[in-house]
């Protein structure tokens, strides 16, 4: 070609800057436009809550790169030598005449830019269900930094009391964080049966729900916000869901994102079954000189080996860095997503990597799982906490399918190790001897994700028999009889307890010796704060001969249930 | 068998102990004894540097489980139905009889212990070179309890106020942090020419050397220590080199440790290149009734593909987990370290996993290296702190050889990554897409290590050229005349430079529009902090036709040689 090539790029918040931004890379000559319909670009949509928190000064902070420089027009052209257009939007394709058209956001004036190969980067759109009332004041969803500054701007004015936060992911979660150090008294509902629902199993669910409480946070699961209702200013008054109503200064609707497909719709590209658009491994939609990426873009999943839709700010960098060495004559693949997420709610990190047992087991999988907490560095150390973990493993295999966390210790660093196995296909063998690094600061000697895959090798190869506190309940009603036998020490008794009628109390290092009195034929399930003694427990046991035991899967940190006084520490 | 499995293991501080346990696990009728030597058994060996700073309060947190259990003889007769004796010396070993020979160290009776399974886990001793005045009261090793509490006498007594460490290892450097904290002037002597030889390459151990001068500590690289001199009441006064000597009321050895072998060698079992016991993959030695693990055995390393000689007790616990399920008719492989150390010193973590470029290069692989700093967590949110980051890789294959991480921000998430992409065989190309957890408070939308990547794949595909400051100073040497071009804000530019007469100043923001009055035939080298921007610059002069470009990696962050105005934040 003798002339340079055009790259149009419609959108500009992730996606859209990062493959435009590599495509200069890749080609000097190229001409390289992106428009944007609004007027950020660039943003850290992902630092909104801790903007309202307070904890980030200014909106400008999450414009600007790490040494203060603002990512605007003039700098993508004078560092990019990219024009960057704001205001723009992008109203339809002509895909034989390979030109986008667009509506100018301020003029109204119809405008059209031509392109030789052309990249999709629409993002994603906050789920606003037409309840009744969701139109008032103070009801809010956080998408852009324009939604950041209006909930700024709500906490300012009317000096609301009482939010509740509508969804319990990620951004519920975190805005919760924030609404409670902004002093208001908050409400979370949850349509699900849990907290975190799309991240977490029930019972990891449950140990993030009770740290919620702990902070004071109310928490409404298996309840739908069905209307709002406001005052003489038109100002949000209340919320009202099927069980309940809840007096509420403002609100923010967190339930999720939908993939922004309208125009690759309309000019017939094809749709996923996800709802997103449709790609193959190159990022290239189905005709071949337009490419998507980011959140408006299904990604291949490696765990589920098919498309998913999933919305992500590093998944947006990933692909955007791609499609822009393809579209400048690269070829590369893209490998696909493990699904890893974690997020920050008060003192606790939680997170998931891989598939969660509900997930996996929907899948037809047969899977083995674990309860396996530990502390994250040694405990002699000073502020050793513990991380709560959940392995789910292939039965037939022993692959390592997902791991979720939860809890006040470095959980991050667990999560990213997993996610990094269960990408190239680790077994939970493998796992059980990974060699991690370690000094005290930072790690018990064989690190609690090791221990975890050495808990669940023990079960896959028969040493050791576990119950699921869900099974232990399942258990329960059937009537079935059993002994929760506490063997930790009177002092850990003394801090927290399980609250369950069936419990007693033997420390560990009297079990040998008390064995001999305890009626052979009961079933007993042994437990302690992490469960490995409680593993040891059931060894003892089974080595004098009873053969009706199992431990209790994660211990006291894990139990879902209630407990006597409070959160385990 | 009719009569029960008789277990005697020789070491009761890591291997020993936890094959002992797991044998019990897997076996509940085994006899199993324990034959210590000393009077401390499965302590925490590596935490004697915070007990000599104070950190941990009493010796015994070392020797208790995390509820506060003290591990001793009790305590293995009663959760563990193991028995441990110590104060026993394993003198020799009648394979033909199957017999421990043993002295009892108090009485000097001769005993013996007959067995089915032998476990060897005799560990490692210091490497005390018998230097003229070793023996000096105040010049101490560090390896078991007795020596911390004789460290923790020594400071109490005397009130020293100098110290020479000997070894820029981990251990000189965490008690080098332990000493400065408890008052003293610290001079760590490291007969290499640099600080952690083991762990780091040259440029990354200067990060380090910078960071231990900035907190008070004196390094002196390349130097030997040749005697040691004492006052008149036996104590040491000074510590003599093959430079120069250095006033000091303490002293403490830590270059390095050998294995414990002599038993295993008297016994005729075949000791391995590397100086320890050669086992097989199930860890027997070359009587197939006897086991070695631990610091006395030969570890299998994955990348090397070849035994190798490390102490660690991770390793000792991962094998004796093996040990114990193999000697109790299990059959699992040990599959392998991949050299995965890491310590704290002072404000920074240092690690470092696979191989070095030294070494890779000695074992005569082809690698590309990239210095690749970055922020551990969103700039925005509060705390973000740098890690800085090696990374050595194979030229034709593109697989990751090793990651070396020094800096203040999280480096040992990135460091366990690392390790677990290393054993899985990772090339570059696919950590370039690593999807980790990604959340503001815990990373940035591209982890620095999947960023590190993403500049390493940009060497390998030949989009990014780079340059170390080891090749610069060649290139300076042989009198190439170049430009250091400072691409950085003249905010930054104003907090720290490189201290170099070839540097010149342009921001990133007005380099396309400079270019066109740079003299086009010149070398240019530009720079930033992190050098993202500085490969920035290089393909915007690139793109404007200038020829010979390359990228200073690692930028200000990985500057090895003078800065003006102290370390880079």
């Amino acid at each position: 070609m003798s002339r340079n090539l055009r790259i149009v790029v419609v959108g500009g918040v992730a996606a859209g800057p990062k493959a435009a931004a590599r495509a200069r890379r890749c080609d000097p000559q190229a001409e390289i436009t992106i428009l944007e319909k609004g007027e950020f670009v660039s943003y850290a949509g992902c630092g909104l809550p801790y903007l309202i928190e307070g904890k980030i000064p200014e909106v400008k902070d999450l414009l600007a790169t790490p040494v203060g420089v603002l990512r605007d027009a003039q700098f993508f052209r004078a560092v990019k030598d990219i024009k960057l257009l704001t205001g723009k939007e992008a109203t339809s394709i002509d895909r034989a005449q390979k030109l986008v058209k667009v509506r100018d956001v301020a003029t109204s004036r119809e405008e059209s830019y031509p392109y030789d190969r052309l990249v999709l980067a629409t993002g994603a759109v906050p789920v606003r269900p037409p309840l009744p009332g969701i139109d008032l004041k103070n009801v809010f969803v956080i998408r852009h930094p324009g939604d950041g500054m209006a909930v700024l701007a709500g906490l300012k004015e009317g000096k609301p009391q009482r939010a509740v936060l509508i969804g319990a992911g990620a951004i519920g979660l975190e805005l919760a964080e924030a609404l409670v150090a902004r002093g208001l008294e908050v409400t979370v509902i949850e349509a699900m049966p849990q907290v975190f629902p799309g991240l977490l199993d029930f019972e990891m669910g449950a140990v993030l729900q009770r740290h919620l409480e702990s902070k004071g946070v109310k928490v409404r699961t298996g309840e739908r916000v069905a209307s709002f209702s406001g005052n003489q200013e038109g100002r949000l008054a209340r919320v009202h869901t099927d069980k309940g109503e809840y007096p509420a200064d403002l609100a923010v609707l967190a339930i999720g994102v939908r993939p922004n497909v309208e125009l690759a719709r309309q000019a017939g590209l094809e749709i996923g079954q996800t709802g997103a658009i449709k790609v193959d491994q190159y990022l290239r939609t189905s005709d071949q000189n337009i490419y998507a990426g980011g959140d408006c873009a299904e990604a291949y999943h490696r765990v589920l080996g098919r498309p998913v839709f999933v919305s992500s700010g590093q998944l947006a960098n990933i692909q955007g860095r791609i499609i822009g060495t393809n579209i400048t004559g690269g070829k590369v693949a893209y490998r696909g997503t493990v699904g890893t997420g974690v997020a920050k709610v008060f003192d606790y990190t939680v997170g998931c990597t891989g598939l969660t047992e509900t997930v996996a087991k929907n899948e037809g999988l047969e899977v083995v799982t674990a309860l396996a907490p530990g502390l994250d560095h040694a405990h002699y150390y000073p502020g050793a906490a513990f991380v709560g973990l959940k392995m789910v493993a292939e039965r037939s295999s022993g692959r390592l399918l997902g791991v979720q966390v939860v809890g006040p210790g470095d959980a991050a660093k667990r999560l990213d190790v997993a996610a990094t196995a269960i990408t190239y296909g680790a077994t939970v063998s493998d796992l059980s001897q990974l060699n991690l690094g370690y000094a005290p600061p930072y790690s018990v000697a064989v690190d609690l994700l090791v221990q975890a895959a050495q808990v669940m090798d023990n079960k896959l190869t028969g040493v050791a028999q576990g119950v699921s506190p869900l099974a232990l309940k399942e258990l329960a009603a059937q009537g079935e009889d059993f002994v929760l036998l506490d063997v930790r020490t009177p002092a850990e008794v003394q801090e927290v307890r399980l609250k369950h009628p069936q419990v007693s109390v033997v420390p560990l290092g009297k079990l040998r010796e008390k064995a001999k009195e305890l009626p052979p034929d009961r079933l007993y399930i042994p437990f302690c704060k992490f469960s490995m003694r409680g593993y040891e427990a059931q060894k003892i046991l089974q080595g004098q001969g009873f053969t009706r035991v199992q431990f209790l899967d994660g211990g006291v940190v894990h139990w879902p249930f209630e407990l006597e006084q409070g959160e385990p520490k």
